[in-house]
Protein backbone atom coordinates (compact mmCIF):
# COMPACT_ATOMS: atom_id res chain seq x y z
CA UNK A 1 0.00 0.00 0.00
CA UNK A 2 1.41 2.88 -0.65
CA UNK A 3 1.91 6.01 1.66
CA UNK A 4 -1.12 8.67 0.24
CA UNK A 5 -3.36 5.68 0.20
CA UNK A 6 -2.62 4.32 3.77
CA UNK A 7 -3.23 7.95 5.19
CA UNK A 8 -6.23 8.58 3.19
CA UNK A 9 -7.74 5.05 4.65
CA UNK A 10 -7.03 6.51 8.18
CA UNK A 11 -8.78 9.55 7.21
CA UNK A 12 -11.76 8.35 5.44
CA UNK A 13 -12.21 5.94 8.81
CA UNK A 14 -12.14 8.50 11.03
CA UNK A 15 -14.31 10.84 9.20
CA UNK A 16 -17.09 7.89 8.80
CA UNK A 17 -15.99 6.83 12.59
CA UNK A 18 -17.18 10.57 13.52
CA UNK A 19 -20.59 10.44 11.74
CA UNK A 20 -21.49 7.00 12.58
CA UNK A 21 -20.86 8.33 16.72
CA UNK A 22 -22.85 11.21 15.86
CA UNK A 23 -25.82 9.27 14.94
CA UNK A 24 -26.04 8.52 18.72
CA UNK A 25 -25.51 11.97 20.35
CA UNK A 26 -28.18 13.83 18.78
CA UNK A 27 -31.46 12.05 19.98
CA UNK A 28 -32.95 10.73 23.24
CA UNK A 29 -32.14 6.84 23.46
CA UNK A 30 -35.97 4.63 23.92
CA UNK A 31 -34.38 1.52 24.76
CA UNK A 32 -30.63 2.42 25.54
CA UNK A 33 -29.98 -1.40 25.39
CA UNK A 34 -31.20 -1.50 22.32
CA UNK A 35 -28.84 1.74 21.87
CA UNK A 36 -26.11 -0.02 23.40
CA UNK A 37 -26.02 -3.37 21.36
CA UNK A 38 -26.47 -1.01 17.58
CA UNK A 39 -23.49 0.93 18.86
CA UNK A 40 -21.54 -2.01 19.92
CA UNK A 41 -22.30 -3.48 16.00
CA UNK A 42 -21.49 -0.05 14.45
CA UNK A 43 -18.57 0.93 16.46
CA UNK A 44 -16.00 -1.93 16.95
CA UNK A 45 -14.23 -1.08 14.46
CA UNK A 46 -13.50 -2.32 11.02
CA UNK A 47 -11.93 -2.03 8.38
CA UNK A 48 -14.85 0.59 6.69
CA UNK A 49 -13.85 -0.69 3.59
CA UNK A 50 -17.34 0.56 1.52
CA UNK A 51 -17.46 4.06 3.41
CA UNK A 52 -13.67 3.99 1.76
CA UNK A 53 -15.51 2.72 -1.22
CA UNK A 54 -18.31 5.30 -1.60
CA UNK A 55 -15.80 8.30 -0.37
CA UNK A 56 -13.32 7.19 -3.53
CA UNK A 57 -16.18 6.74 -6.14
CA UNK A 58 -17.63 9.97 -5.45
CA UNK A 59 -14.59 12.00 -5.25
CA UNK A 60 -13.78 10.20 -8.73
CA UNK A 61 -16.69 11.57 -10.34
CA UNK A 62 -16.71 15.26 -8.37
CA UNK A 63 -18.48 15.07 -5.40
CA UNK A 64 -17.51 16.80 -2.25
CA UNK A 65 -17.23 14.69 1.25
CA UNK A 66 -19.85 16.39 2.97
CA UNK A 67 -22.50 14.99 0.36
CA UNK A 68 -20.99 11.76 0.77
CA UNK A 69 -21.06 11.00 4.37
CA UNK A 70 -24.77 9.83 4.40
CA UNK A 71 -24.33 7.50 2.13
CA UNK A 72 -21.04 6.01 3.58
CA UNK A 73 -23.07 6.11 6.74
CA UNK A 74 -25.29 4.00 5.79
CA UNK A 75 -23.89 0.99 3.62
CA UNK A 76 -21.93 0.42 6.73
CA UNK A 77 -24.85 0.33 9.08
CA UNK A 78 -26.25 -2.22 6.23
CA UNK A 79 -22.90 -4.09 6.51
CA UNK A 80 -23.03 -3.72 10.33
CA UNK A 81 -26.40 -5.34 10.89
CA UNK A 82 -25.37 -8.15 8.25
CA UNK A 83 -22.36 -9.33 10.14
CA UNK A 84 -24.79 -9.29 13.56
CA UNK A 85 -27.13 -11.25 11.84
CA UNK A 86 -24.52 -13.66 9.87
CA UNK A 87 -22.68 -14.64 13.76
CA UNK A 88 -26.45 -15.37 15.15
CA UNK A 89 -26.45 -19.20 16.34
CA UNK A 90 -29.20 -19.91 14.13
CA UNK A 91 -26.38 -18.99 11.03
CA UNK A 92 -22.82 -19.15 11.20
CA UNK A 93 -22.99 -19.36 15.39
CA UNK A 94 -19.52 -17.31 15.68
CA UNK A 95 -18.40 -15.97 19.31
CA UNK A 96 -16.11 -14.12 17.90
CA UNK A 97 -15.66 -10.87 15.47
CA UNK A 98 -13.26 -7.78 15.46
CA UNK A 99 -11.33 -9.79 18.11
CA UNK A 100 -14.12 -9.34 20.18
CA UNK A 101 -17.65 -11.13 21.26
CA UNK A 102 -20.36 -10.95 18.73
CA UNK A 103 -23.25 -9.32 19.59
CA UNK A 104 -25.31 -11.89 20.95
CA UNK A 105 -22.49 -13.03 22.82
CA UNK A 106 -21.70 -9.90 24.27
CA UNK A 107 -25.73 -8.76 24.83
CA UNK A 108 -28.36 -11.84 24.22
CA UNK A 109 -29.62 -13.24 20.23
CA UNK A 110 -32.83 -11.14 21.02
CA UNK A 111 -31.02 -7.73 21.31
CA UNK A 112 -29.14 -9.07 18.53
CA UNK A 113 -31.97 -9.92 15.97
CA UNK A 114 -33.46 -6.14 16.88
CA UNK A 115 -30.20 -4.34 16.76
CA UNK A 116 -29.90 -5.56 13.45
CA UNK A 117 -32.85 -4.94 12.76
CA UNK A 118 -32.93 -1.10 13.68
CA UNK A 119 -30.06 -0.66 12.09
CA UNK A 120 -31.09 -1.62 8.76
CA UNK A 121 -34.02 0.97 9.19
CA UNK A 122 -31.72 3.60 10.32
CA UNK A 123 -29.57 2.92 6.95
CA UNK A 124 -32.69 3.91 4.94
CA UNK A 125 -33.40 6.95 7.50
CA UNK A 126 -29.92 8.43 7.05
CA UNK A 127 -30.20 8.03 3.29
CA UNK A 128 -34.05 10.06 3.69
CA UNK A 129 -32.02 12.57 5.24
CA UNK A 130 -30.14 13.84 2.95
CA UNK A 131 -33.17 15.08 1.12
CA UNK A 132 -31.06 14.24 -2.31
CA UNK A 133 -32.39 14.99 -5.79
CA UNK A 134 -31.40 11.74 -6.76
CA UNK A 135 -32.75 9.86 -3.11
CA UNK A 136 -34.85 7.27 -5.11
CA UNK A 137 -31.32 6.18 -6.70
CA UNK A 138 -29.80 6.18 -3.60
CA UNK A 139 -32.77 4.24 -2.02
CA UNK A 140 -33.16 1.49 -4.66
CA UNK A 141 -29.61 0.97 -4.94
CA UNK A 142 -29.03 0.53 -1.41
CA UNK A 143 -32.23 -1.58 -0.72
CA UNK A 144 -31.60 -4.07 -3.92
CA UNK A 145 -27.91 -4.44 -3.38
CA UNK A 146 -29.06 -5.58 0.77
CA UNK A 147 -32.15 -7.68 0.58
CA UNK A 148 -33.40 -10.68 -1.85
CA UNK A 149 -31.80 -9.87 -4.64
CA UNK A 150 -28.36 -8.61 -2.96
CA UNK A 151 -26.83 -9.92 -0.10
CA UNK A 152 -29.22 -11.53 2.19
CA UNK A 153 -29.70 -13.94 -1.00
CA UNK A 154 -26.24 -14.71 -0.98
CA UNK A 155 -25.96 -15.46 2.69
CA UNK A 156 -28.86 -17.81 1.92
CA UNK A 157 -27.15 -19.17 -0.73
CA UNK A 158 -24.03 -19.42 1.87
CA UNK A 159 -26.08 -21.18 4.41
CA UNK A 160 -27.70 -23.79 1.64
CA UNK A 161 -24.07 -24.59 0.49
CA UNK A 162 -22.63 -25.74 3.32
CA UNK A 163 -22.11 -29.46 3.56
CA UNK A 164 -22.36 -29.37 -0.22
CA UNK A 165 -20.02 -29.92 -3.40
CA UNK A 166 -20.60 -26.60 -5.65
CA UNK A 167 -18.13 -25.83 -8.18
CA UNK A 168 -16.28 -22.75 -8.94
CA UNK A 169 -19.47 -20.70 -10.29
CA UNK A 170 -21.66 -21.16 -8.05
CA UNK A 171 -18.91 -20.38 -5.19
CA UNK A 172 -18.33 -17.00 -7.51
CA UNK A 173 -22.32 -16.43 -7.75
CA UNK A 174 -22.87 -16.85 -4.20
CA UNK A 175 -20.21 -14.36 -3.44
CA UNK A 176 -21.54 -12.20 -6.03
CA UNK A 177 -24.71 -11.68 -3.79
CA UNK A 178 -23.39 -11.95 -0.32
CA UNK A 179 -20.19 -9.82 -0.61
CA UNK A 180 -19.66 -8.26 -4.11
CA UNK A 181 -23.95 -6.85 -3.92
CA UNK A 182 -22.69 -4.38 -1.30
CA UNK A 183 -19.43 -3.45 -2.19
CA UNK A 184 -20.81 -2.53 -5.95
CA UNK A 185 -23.41 -0.42 -4.29
CA UNK A 186 -21.06 1.51 -2.66
CA UNK A 187 -19.38 2.60 -5.63
CA UNK A 188 -22.45 3.59 -7.17
CA UNK A 189 -24.02 5.12 -4.25
CA UNK A 190 -20.73 7.38 -4.21
CA UNK A 191 -20.87 7.70 -7.95
CA UNK A 192 -25.04 8.78 -8.21
CA UNK A 193 -24.42 11.54 -5.36
CA UNK A 194 -21.85 12.94 -8.25
CA UNK A 195 -23.67 12.49 -11.58
CA UNK A 196 -26.91 11.45 -13.56
CA UNK A 197 -27.88 7.74 -13.16
CA UNK A 198 -27.62 7.20 -17.10
CA UNK A 199 -23.88 8.82 -16.49
CA UNK A 200 -21.80 5.69 -18.86
CA UNK A 201 -18.79 6.23 -15.55
CA UNK A 202 -21.25 4.40 -13.40
CA UNK A 203 -20.92 1.76 -15.58
CA UNK A 204 -17.36 1.69 -15.29
CA UNK A 205 -17.67 1.74 -11.45
CA UNK A 206 -20.02 -1.19 -11.54
CA UNK A 207 -17.65 -3.17 -13.76
CA UNK A 208 -14.65 -2.69 -11.51
CA UNK A 209 -16.89 -3.05 -8.12
CA UNK A 210 -18.45 -6.42 -9.86
CA UNK A 211 -14.25 -7.58 -10.19
CA UNK A 212 -12.95 -6.48 -6.29
CA UNK A 213 -15.96 -7.82 -4.67
CA UNK A 214 -15.40 -11.31 -6.02
CA UNK A 215 -11.61 -10.46 -5.75
CA UNK A 216 -12.02 -9.21 -2.10
CA UNK A 217 -13.77 -12.07 -1.16
CA UNK A 218 -11.18 -15.02 -2.73
CA UNK A 219 -8.77 -13.06 -0.63
CA UNK A 220 -10.89 -13.48 2.34
CA UNK A 221 -10.76 -17.07 1.80
CA UNK A 222 -6.72 -16.79 1.42
CA UNK A 223 -6.63 -15.30 4.51
CA UNK A 224 -9.13 -17.31 6.09
CA UNK A 225 -6.07 -20.04 4.97
CA UNK A 226 -3.05 -18.15 5.47
CA UNK A 227 -3.72 -15.61 8.58
CA UNK A 228 -3.81 -16.12 12.23
CA UNK A 229 -6.63 -15.31 14.58
CA UNK A 230 -5.05 -12.64 16.29
CA UNK A 231 -4.16 -11.06 13.10
CA UNK A 232 -7.42 -11.07 11.53
CA UNK A 233 -9.76 -10.63 15.10
CA UNK A 234 -11.66 -13.78 13.64
CA UNK A 235 -11.06 -17.21 14.17
CA UNK A 236 -8.55 -18.30 11.29
CA UNK A 237 -9.90 -21.60 9.79
CA UNK A 238 -13.31 -21.44 10.57
CA UNK A 239 -14.41 -21.85 7.18
CA UNK A 240 -12.02 -25.64 6.73
CA UNK A 241 -13.53 -26.09 10.44
CA UNK A 242 -17.33 -25.79 9.27
CA UNK A 243 -16.47 -27.74 6.12
CA UNK A 244 -17.29 -24.46 3.62
CA UNK A 245 -16.29 -25.00 0.32
CA UNK A 246 -13.73 -21.66 -0.45
CA UNK A 247 -12.08 -21.04 -3.32
CA UNK A 248 -8.81 -22.22 -1.91
CA UNK A 249 -10.36 -26.14 -1.71
CA UNK A 250 -11.79 -25.73 -5.04
CA UNK A 251 -8.67 -24.14 -6.59
CA UNK A 252 -5.62 -24.70 -4.27
CA UNK A 253 -3.70 -21.83 -2.67
CA UNK A 254 -2.29 -20.59 -5.72
CA UNK A 255 -4.92 -21.24 -8.00
CA UNK A 256 -7.19 -18.50 -5.61
CA UNK A 257 -4.23 -15.92 -5.24
CA UNK A 258 -4.24 -16.30 -9.58
CA UNK A 259 -8.29 -15.56 -9.94
CA UNK A 260 -7.57 -12.59 -7.48
CA UNK A 261 -5.01 -11.37 -9.27
CA UNK A 262 -6.86 -11.67 -12.73
CA UNK A 263 -10.02 -9.99 -11.06
CA UNK A 264 -7.77 -7.23 -10.17
CA UNK A 265 -6.57 -6.55 -13.93
CA UNK A 266 -10.60 -6.61 -14.90
CA UNK A 267 -10.82 -3.71 -12.30
CA UNK A 268 -7.77 -1.60 -13.76
CA UNK A 269 -9.42 -2.12 -17.20
CA UNK A 270 -12.56 -0.97 -15.92
CA UNK A 271 -11.41 2.43 -14.25
CA UNK A 272 -9.69 3.34 -17.53
CA UNK A 273 -12.83 5.98 -18.62
CA UNK A 274 -11.85 7.49 -15.79
CA UNK A 275 -8.98 8.40 -16.66
CA UNK A 276 -6.50 10.10 -13.81
CA UNK A 277 -9.64 10.33 -11.57
CA UNK A 278 -9.54 6.36 -10.97
CA UNK A 279 -5.90 6.40 -9.38
CA UNK A 280 -6.92 6.16 -5.96
CA UNK A 281 -9.84 3.63 -6.95
CA UNK A 282 -6.67 1.32 -8.64
CA UNK A 283 -4.45 1.83 -5.57
CA UNK A 284 -7.49 0.76 -3.66
CA UNK A 285 -8.05 -2.32 -5.83
CA UNK A 286 -4.53 -3.58 -5.38
CA UNK A 287 -4.85 -2.81 -1.55
CA UNK A 288 -7.97 -4.88 -1.10
CA UNK A 289 -5.94 -8.49 -2.35
CA UNK A 290 -2.94 -7.88 -0.76
CA UNK A 291 -4.34 -6.88 2.88
CA UNK A 292 -2.98 -9.69 5.48
CA UNK A 293 -6.52 -8.81 7.32
CA UNK B 1 -69.11 -2.80 11.34
CA UNK B 2 -71.49 -1.05 8.75
CA UNK B 3 -72.04 -3.01 5.47
CA UNK B 4 -69.82 -0.36 3.40
CA UNK B 5 -67.22 -0.36 5.51
CA UNK B 6 -67.16 -4.03 5.17
CA UNK B 7 -67.10 -4.27 1.63
CA UNK B 8 -64.23 -1.44 1.70
CA UNK B 9 -62.03 -3.50 3.82
CA UNK B 10 -63.17 -6.60 1.64
CA UNK B 11 -61.96 -4.75 -1.51
CA UNK B 12 -58.84 -2.84 -0.14
CA UNK B 13 -57.15 -6.34 1.11
CA UNK B 14 -57.82 -7.81 -1.99
CA UNK B 15 -55.91 -4.76 -3.88
CA UNK B 16 -53.18 -5.30 -1.68
CA UNK B 17 -52.93 -8.71 -1.79
CA UNK B 18 -52.88 -8.30 -5.54
CA UNK B 19 -50.07 -5.82 -5.64
CA UNK B 20 -48.04 -7.65 -3.16
CA UNK B 21 -48.35 -11.12 -5.14
CA UNK B 22 -47.14 -8.89 -7.83
CA UNK B 23 -43.57 -8.57 -5.99
CA UNK B 24 -42.88 -12.05 -6.91
CA UNK B 25 -44.26 -12.13 -10.48
CA UNK B 26 -41.76 -9.63 -12.11
CA UNK B 27 -38.05 -10.91 -11.33
CA UNK B 28 -36.50 -14.37 -11.45
CA UNK B 29 -35.54 -15.54 -8.09
CA UNK B 30 -32.01 -15.93 -6.89
CA UNK B 31 -32.79 -17.90 -3.86
CA UNK B 32 -35.94 -19.96 -4.07
CA UNK B 33 -36.40 -20.52 -0.74
CA UNK B 34 -35.83 -17.49 0.63
CA UNK B 35 -38.45 -16.21 -1.54
CA UNK B 36 -40.80 -19.07 -0.81
CA UNK B 37 -40.31 -17.58 2.93
CA UNK B 38 -41.15 -14.19 2.19
CA UNK B 39 -43.80 -15.33 0.40
CA UNK B 40 -45.28 -17.52 2.96
CA UNK B 41 -44.54 -14.50 5.87
CA UNK B 42 -46.62 -11.92 3.53
CA UNK B 43 -49.41 -13.94 2.13
CA UNK B 44 -50.48 -16.24 4.28
CA UNK B 45 -53.48 -13.67 5.35
CA UNK B 46 -53.39 -11.31 7.75
CA UNK B 47 -56.26 -8.17 8.44
CA UNK B 48 -53.64 -5.39 6.25
CA UNK B 49 -55.05 -2.75 8.44
CA UNK B 50 -51.78 -0.56 7.77
CA UNK B 51 -52.25 -1.04 3.73
CA UNK B 52 -56.33 -0.28 4.56
CA UNK B 53 -55.43 2.53 7.00
CA UNK B 54 -52.84 4.29 4.34
CA UNK B 55 -55.43 4.10 1.60
CA UNK B 56 -58.48 5.55 4.13
CA UNK B 57 -55.69 8.53 4.96
CA UNK B 58 -55.07 8.86 1.44
CA UNK B 59 -58.05 8.97 -0.10
CA UNK B 60 -59.47 11.31 2.56
CA UNK B 61 -56.88 13.93 1.69
CA UNK B 62 -57.14 13.64 -2.54
CA UNK B 63 -54.91 10.65 -3.15
CA UNK B 64 -55.77 8.29 -6.18
CA UNK B 65 -55.53 4.17 -5.15
CA UNK B 66 -52.91 4.10 -7.39
CA UNK B 67 -50.84 6.11 -5.93
CA UNK B 68 -51.16 4.61 -2.52
CA UNK B 69 -50.42 0.86 -3.41
CA UNK B 70 -46.76 1.88 -2.82
CA UNK B 71 -46.76 2.48 0.72
CA UNK B 72 -49.50 0.40 1.18
CA UNK B 73 -47.40 -2.70 0.07
CA UNK B 74 -43.91 -1.00 2.13
CA UNK B 75 -45.94 -0.93 5.37
CA UNK B 76 -47.30 -4.17 5.01
CA UNK B 77 -44.07 -5.57 4.10
CA UNK B 78 -42.42 -4.24 7.39
CA UNK B 79 -45.21 -5.58 9.62
CA UNK B 80 -44.73 -9.18 7.71
CA UNK B 81 -40.73 -8.72 8.97
CA UNK B 82 -41.55 -7.74 12.51
CA UNK B 83 -44.24 -10.11 13.08
CA UNK B 84 -41.76 -13.04 11.88
CA UNK B 85 -38.85 -12.32 13.59
CA UNK B 86 -40.98 -11.58 16.74
CA UNK B 87 -42.27 -15.28 16.28
CA UNK B 88 -38.61 -16.10 16.86
CA UNK B 89 -37.24 -18.81 19.63
CA UNK B 90 -34.60 -16.54 21.09
CA UNK B 91 -37.93 -13.75 21.02
CA UNK B 92 -41.45 -14.64 21.71
CA UNK B 93 -41.44 -17.69 20.37
CA UNK B 94 -44.56 -18.80 19.12
CA UNK B 95 -45.37 -21.72 16.38
CA UNK B 96 -48.31 -20.48 15.63
CA UNK B 97 -49.69 -17.45 13.35
CA UNK B 98 -52.61 -17.03 11.69
CA UNK B 99 -53.28 -20.12 12.32
CA UNK B 100 -50.76 -21.56 10.67
CA UNK B 101 -47.35 -22.59 11.49
CA UNK B 102 -45.01 -19.65 12.52
CA UNK B 103 -42.10 -18.81 9.67
CA UNK B 104 -39.40 -20.49 11.62
CA UNK B 105 -41.52 -23.33 12.17
CA UNK B 106 -42.38 -24.15 8.40
CA UNK B 107 -39.39 -23.18 6.99
CA UNK B 108 -35.87 -22.70 9.90
CA UNK B 109 -34.63 -20.21 12.10
CA UNK B 110 -31.77 -19.42 9.75
CA UNK B 111 -34.46 -18.58 6.74
CA UNK B 112 -37.03 -16.57 8.98
CA UNK B 113 -34.43 -14.02 9.95
CA UNK B 114 -33.16 -13.67 6.59
CA UNK B 115 -36.41 -13.34 4.91
CA UNK B 116 -37.15 -10.91 7.73
CA UNK B 117 -34.42 -8.94 6.55
CA UNK B 118 -34.96 -9.29 3.02
CA UNK B 119 -38.83 -7.95 3.46
CA UNK B 120 -37.79 -5.05 4.87
CA UNK B 121 -35.22 -3.85 2.10
CA UNK B 122 -37.84 -4.37 0.14
CA UNK B 123 -40.21 -2.46 1.23
CA UNK B 124 -37.86 0.39 1.20
CA UNK B 125 -37.08 -1.21 -3.03
CA UNK B 126 -40.63 -0.44 -3.12
CA UNK B 127 -40.85 3.15 -1.92
CA UNK B 128 -38.27 4.00 -3.59
CA UNK B 129 -40.05 2.99 -7.09
CA UNK B 130 -42.67 5.12 -7.06
CA UNK B 131 -39.89 7.89 -7.17
CA UNK B 132 -42.70 10.19 -5.62
CA UNK B 133 -41.61 13.83 -5.16
CA UNK B 134 -42.10 13.58 -1.52
CA UNK B 135 -39.75 10.62 -1.37
CA UNK B 136 -37.59 11.59 1.32
CA UNK B 137 -40.70 12.28 3.30
CA UNK B 138 -42.27 8.49 2.85
CA UNK B 139 -39.01 6.49 3.45
CA UNK B 140 -38.08 9.03 6.51
CA UNK B 141 -41.46 8.27 7.95
CA UNK B 142 -41.40 4.75 7.10
CA UNK B 143 -37.74 4.40 8.22
CA UNK B 144 -38.37 5.85 11.65
CA UNK B 145 -41.35 4.14 12.78
CA UNK B 146 -39.74 0.61 11.90
CA UNK B 147 -36.90 1.14 14.05
CA UNK B 148 -34.85 2.15 17.23
CA UNK B 149 -37.24 5.23 18.06
CA UNK B 150 -40.45 3.11 16.99
CA UNK B 151 -41.06 -0.49 16.40
CA UNK B 152 -38.11 -1.91 17.41
CA UNK B 153 -37.73 0.17 20.58
CA UNK B 154 -41.37 -0.97 21.91
CA UNK B 155 -40.42 -4.79 20.83
CA UNK B 156 -37.11 -4.16 22.82
CA UNK B 157 -39.57 -2.98 25.76
CA UNK B 158 -41.80 -5.34 25.36
CA UNK B 159 -38.96 -8.08 25.99
CA UNK B 160 -37.68 -6.24 28.65
CA UNK B 161 -41.04 -6.19 30.69
CA UNK B 162 -41.54 -10.00 30.98
CA UNK B 163 -41.43 -10.76 34.19
CA UNK B 164 -41.48 -7.27 35.43
CA UNK B 165 -44.27 -5.17 37.31
CA UNK B 166 -44.56 -1.98 34.26
CA UNK B 167 -47.59 0.38 35.67
CA UNK B 168 -49.76 1.48 32.73
CA UNK B 169 -48.12 4.57 31.73
CA UNK B 170 -44.86 2.32 31.31
CA UNK B 171 -47.22 -0.26 28.98
CA UNK B 172 -48.49 2.58 27.48
CA UNK B 173 -45.39 3.92 26.26
CA UNK B 174 -44.33 0.12 25.00
CA UNK B 175 -47.90 -0.28 23.04
CA UNK B 176 -47.02 3.10 21.60
CA UNK B 177 -43.59 2.19 19.66
CA UNK B 178 -44.10 -1.85 19.29
CA UNK B 179 -47.86 -0.92 17.77
CA UNK B 180 -48.36 2.59 17.71
CA UNK B 181 -45.75 3.95 15.79
CA UNK B 182 -46.41 2.06 12.60
CA UNK B 183 -50.14 2.60 12.93
CA UNK B 184 -49.26 6.19 12.81
CA UNK B 185 -47.23 6.01 9.89
CA UNK B 186 -49.45 4.02 7.66
CA UNK B 187 -51.83 7.30 8.01
CA UNK B 188 -48.93 9.95 7.49
CA UNK B 189 -47.43 7.64 4.38
CA UNK B 190 -51.06 7.60 2.80
CA UNK B 191 -51.14 11.51 3.67
CA UNK B 192 -48.48 12.44 2.71
CA UNK B 193 -49.23 11.05 -0.78
CA UNK B 194 -51.67 14.00 -1.20
CA UNK B 195 -50.47 16.67 0.61
CA UNK B 196 -47.13 18.56 1.61
CA UNK B 197 -45.42 17.75 4.88
CA UNK B 198 -46.49 20.73 6.46
CA UNK B 199 -50.25 20.19 5.58
CA UNK B 200 -52.33 20.61 9.27
CA UNK B 201 -54.27 17.56 8.28
CA UNK B 202 -51.61 15.64 9.09
CA UNK B 203 -50.88 16.65 12.15
CA UNK B 204 -54.78 15.81 12.49
CA UNK B 205 -54.41 12.16 11.37
CA UNK B 206 -51.25 11.81 14.04
CA UNK B 207 -53.38 12.33 17.03
CA UNK B 208 -56.01 10.30 15.16
CA UNK B 209 -53.36 7.44 14.61
CA UNK B 210 -51.82 7.70 18.49
CA UNK B 211 -55.27 6.91 20.17
CA UNK B 212 -56.17 4.38 17.30
CA UNK B 213 -52.74 2.80 17.74
CA UNK B 214 -53.25 2.50 21.79
CA UNK B 215 -56.89 1.37 21.51
CA UNK B 216 -56.19 -1.14 18.95
CA UNK B 217 -53.52 -3.35 21.05
CA UNK B 218 -55.47 -2.57 24.25
CA UNK B 219 -58.25 -4.55 22.31
CA UNK B 220 -55.80 -6.97 21.20
CA UNK B 221 -55.14 -7.72 24.78
CA UNK B 222 -58.95 -7.70 25.72
CA UNK B 223 -58.94 -10.68 23.44
CA UNK B 224 -56.20 -12.52 24.07
CA UNK B 225 -58.05 -13.08 27.62
CA UNK B 226 -61.80 -13.12 25.97
CA UNK B 227 -60.94 -14.94 22.49
CA UNK B 228 -60.84 -18.17 21.39
CA UNK B 229 -57.68 -19.57 19.77
CA UNK B 230 -59.60 -20.83 16.53
CA UNK B 231 -61.22 -17.28 16.20
CA UNK B 232 -57.96 -15.68 17.24
CA UNK B 233 -55.53 -18.01 14.71
CA UNK B 234 -53.49 -17.75 17.46
CA UNK B 235 -53.04 -18.89 20.49
CA UNK B 236 -55.24 -17.10 23.03
CA UNK B 237 -54.06 -16.89 26.46
CA UNK B 238 -51.23 -16.61 25.51
CA UNK B 239 -49.79 -13.03 27.37
CA UNK B 240 -51.38 -14.56 30.80
CA UNK B 241 -49.06 -17.92 30.32
CA UNK B 242 -45.86 -15.99 29.73
CA UNK B 243 -46.70 -13.77 32.69
CA UNK B 244 -46.69 -11.00 29.96
CA UNK B 245 -48.22 -7.40 31.89
CA UNK B 246 -51.49 -6.23 29.54
CA UNK B 247 -54.09 -3.61 30.07
CA UNK B 248 -56.83 -6.14 31.49
CA UNK B 249 -54.22 -7.42 34.17
CA UNK B 250 -53.39 -4.06 34.99
CA UNK B 251 -57.08 -2.57 34.73
CA UNK B 252 -59.27 -5.28 34.59
CA UNK B 253 -60.86 -6.56 31.51
CA UNK B 254 -63.86 -3.61 32.18
CA UNK B 255 -60.72 -0.89 33.18
CA UNK B 256 -59.51 -1.55 29.45
CA UNK B 257 -62.06 -1.55 27.29
CA UNK B 258 -63.29 1.92 29.39
CA UNK B 259 -59.60 3.02 28.17
CA UNK B 260 -59.89 1.93 24.75
CA UNK B 261 -63.88 3.68 24.36
CA UNK B 262 -61.83 7.07 25.99
CA UNK B 263 -59.24 6.30 23.19
CA UNK B 264 -61.97 5.88 20.44
CA UNK B 265 -63.42 9.23 21.46
CA UNK B 266 -59.73 11.01 21.32
CA UNK B 267 -59.53 9.57 17.67
CA UNK B 268 -62.98 10.64 16.40
CA UNK B 269 -62.32 14.31 17.92
CA UNK B 270 -58.98 14.30 16.59
CA UNK B 271 -60.43 13.67 13.00
CA UNK B 272 -63.30 16.96 13.39
CA UNK B 273 -60.97 19.05 10.91
CA UNK B 274 -61.59 16.54 8.12
CA UNK B 275 -64.94 17.12 7.93
CA UNK B 276 -66.99 14.43 6.02
CA UNK B 277 -63.83 13.21 4.41
CA UNK B 278 -63.21 11.37 7.87
CA UNK B 279 -65.86 9.28 7.83
CA UNK B 280 -64.94 6.30 7.00
CA UNK B 281 -61.62 6.81 9.23
CA UNK B 282 -64.05 7.07 12.21
CA UNK B 283 -65.57 3.89 11.06
CA UNK B 284 -62.24 2.36 11.12
CA UNK B 285 -62.02 3.22 14.63
CA UNK B 286 -64.89 1.83 15.94
CA UNK B 287 -64.12 -1.01 13.80
CA UNK B 288 -60.92 -1.55 15.39
CA UNK B 289 -61.78 -2.02 18.90
CA UNK B 290 -64.92 -3.83 18.19
CA UNK B 291 -63.47 -6.74 15.88
CA UNK B 292 -63.71 -10.24 17.48
CA UNK B 293 -60.16 -11.68 15.80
Amino acid sequence: MTAPLALRLVEDRKRVDGCLEALWQARPSVEPRLEAAMRYAVLGGGKRLRPVLVYAAGRALGATDAELDAPAVAIELIHAYSLAHDDLPAMDDDDLRRGQPTLHKAFDEATAILAGDALQALAFEVLAGTRHARLAALVATLASAAGRQGMVAGQALDLAAVGGQPDVAALAHMHRHKTGALISAALRLGGVIAVAEDDPRLAALAAYGDAIGLAFQIHDDVLDVIGDTQVLGKTSGADAARDKPTYPSLLGLDGARAKADGLLDDALAALVPLGERGTVLAELARYMIERDH
